[in-house]
């Protein structure tokens, strides 16, 4: 007997909150067999979905949990694959995708994968400092991790060329703990005025979010956690009553 | 006797499909006295709240929208102002802002906005095609109602620069169906290769959603309607089993 090939939803989840999930989401988490995700996005949801099956592996594993998804698919179960924010923005929708062929060949059905989106911190960093990129933006990761310095750098200053506002993903960690400084420093090299309003939020749509908002130089002197989202406004943003307002051009 | 100020809720109610929008924003159109937007937005969720108060103005008319808003707030309504997509992604929050000193002025608590985050066409349009900005990324419109078209082109030329991943808002109009046509050459100018690996997605969250993936010349060639999302991948992003995929850098 053959079994029948499960589905795989790869699933964005927003920030963790129930209330920022789409009811998409939580039906595709509901409707699963098992859900997979790295171990700090399956404690988000353990409480809600209590009798459910999981499925982690640490971070530096994405491959293998990309893998673990296609074997359980094969087996005739339904997958919830979760990511934090949005699976298509810096998600494992991509990677899966790259792996899809060989699972393919082995009797996979290329339909069998849907990406449901979610709420990224761009998006929900926005809400919680005001407009910060209400006109053309710029979404940027400064991990090297997966990227070289280089790449980042270059993106930095095309950024800055091209006058948008711009979202920074992972601006800290243990080992980065200049990153940022670092960046501001390039932006501040490509022209962008010292007094530039930008803003920063922490633990978006979980306990503890704060935000902030100050000028570019002052961004450059201040230590940010991994846990928080970075933006920067184009050159005609203003602070407003205390938001970082990013003009779209309906008032003069 | 003095009203108290009612709240307004900046809302992002995703494309349309209650199962697209979050609880949060959800709960924003159930609470409130009267619901504002624009007339097709309206439309959108008219029917499930088939019981609510509704305040549209036309298209061209988004400040007296705003204004509107504030007017009921100071009559002591709870207003959701809804947009679709993201509030703050070429949305209504920055317009809001702008005006809240004015009515800060007249006794308008600068807290009683708050913007409810949704899920814009880059990532609902992202999920339609597998995953074209699943690395650093920029948003452009190429509606110059309100952008100077040299704005717009400088953009469009940076973000090749920086190797970007892209996602082209508002690609076309009655009076700008030229417009994707020449945005496609300006990348092309600026050293985008004819074979950069693209793709739109028209109605999506809606009836009708149709994806469709090309390259950038073919793109070049393509007239979509202004109901349509365009993507341009980075110079690494390929077409992998009928999707549009931006690696991440997970697998070599």
């Amino acid at each position: 007997m053959v079994n029948k090939v499960g589905n795989i939803f790869i699933v964005g989840i927003g920030p963790g909150d129930r209330q920022m999930m789409t009811d998409e989401a939580f039906s595709a988490m509901e409707d699963a067999d098992v859900i997979v995700g790295y171990t700090v996005y399956i404690d988000l949801v353990k409480n809600v979905f209590a009798d459910k099956r999981f499925f982690t592996t640490p971070m530096r594993q994405e491959v293998e949990r990309c893998r673990a998804c296609f074997d359980f698919a094969l087996q005739g179960e339904n997958v919830a694959f979760i990511c934090s924010g949005d699976a298509g923005v810096y998600g494992m929708a991509a990677p899966m995708y790259e792996l899809l062929p060989e699972y393919v060949s082995k009797g996979f059905p290329a339909d069998n994968i849907l990406v449901i989106p979610g709420v990224t911190a761009a998006i929900s960093g926005a809400a919680v400092l005001g407009a910060p990129i209400n006109h053309d933006f710029c979404v940027i990761s400064l991990s090297d991790l997966l990227t070289p310095w280089e790449v980042i750098e270059k993106r930095l200053k095309a950024a800055i060329d091209g006058d948008f506002a711009i979202a920074l993903y992972n601006p800290s960690s243990k080992k980065r703990s200049d990153y940022l400084k670092r960046a501001c420093q390039i932006m501040l090299d490509a022209g962008a005025d010292e007094n530039r309003a930008c803003g920063y939020v922490e633990n978006i749509g979980r306990d503890g979010t704060k935000s902030t908002v100050c000028t570019l130089s002052q961004l450059k002197d201040t230590e940010v956690n991994m846990f928080t989202t970075v933006f920067i406004g184009n050159s005609k943003s203003e602070i407003i009553e205390g938001k970082l307002v990013t003009k779209r051009g309906y008032l003069i």
